[in-house]
């Protein structure tokens, strides 16, 4: 059974986030090791662009420790687009050649320092804009809906 | 004051969705009419291609009653890919040009009839396949997102 890691920064808020990442937590339990790493985004006192930069270094330090071994995949706006079917095939072709452990990771609201953009694969849902919160959602979504359409089931037609 | 109305076919059927609809219902109080239009999905016997269209011919009919004077926002695949920061800028251009009501339509696991494809303007949020349930909570994740982006606010940076 492949590992699964969600690297994350922040935690989850509101309710409905928290009952919606328990419910796919649950359907993902027969299909992989499912892994949800909660870091802590650092804080800023201002909002400059020096400051940024800093906290996501601090903060690729903390995601990279999380990581460790496991292949990377990284959600940025500047990754590839890809369909569901075709990011079902790229996590079973990992698993086939002999990938144990995936994760993703979701940056802060300040997104993801360059350092981790530069690893494993860059993969973008939506051109719009998601608060990272409801975005674990739907990539708990579309994790569950790839195991689906690898097992060919009729959740995905 | 603009209405929005969400045109769905399908009910909300998990708890955290429904919540999730709540929440962002008391968020866009303030910034629009809103109104949420559940139709009925016609239900299929069989997967055939024609009872397919069939039943999307049958939901355009409710879906073109439920729309009535409003201009059409078409969420499907086909549509055109842009960031929240455009969606917000399109939006407003149609408050600004007269519009007073948008109706946003959500399709069946089917999709859209072509006649309803043909109306107003199409929009893609992501070459992802969401559940259509899932993806109510993220359009209206994008209008109050939208309305946060005119108004200057600081929940888009």
């Amino acid at each position: 059974m492949i590992e699964v890691k969600i690297v994350a920064l922040g935690n989850l808020k509101e309710k409905f986030l928290k009952e919606a990442q328990k419910e796919y937590e649950k359907r993902l339990s027969t299909l992989c090791k499912l892994k949800i790493i909660e870091l802590s985004e650092v804080k800023l006192d201002a909002n400059s662009d020096a400051l940024i930069q800093k906290a996501l270094l601090k903060e690729a330090e903390l995601i990279k420790k999380a990581v460790g071994d496991s292949f990377v995949i990284q959600m940025c706006i500047e990754g590839d687009k890809i369909s569901s079917e075709k990011f079902s095939k790229f996590i079973s072709n990992k698993a086939l050649t002999g990938v144990s452990s995936i994760a993703f990771v979701i940056g802060s609201s300040h997104g993801l320092h360059d350092s981790i953009k530069d690893m494993g694969k860059g993969i973008s849902v939506s051109d719009m804009t998601f608060p990272h919160q409801l975005f674990r959602v739907m990539l708990l979504e579309q994790i569950y809906r790839a195991f689906q359409i690898s097992a060919g089931s009729k959740y995905h037609k």
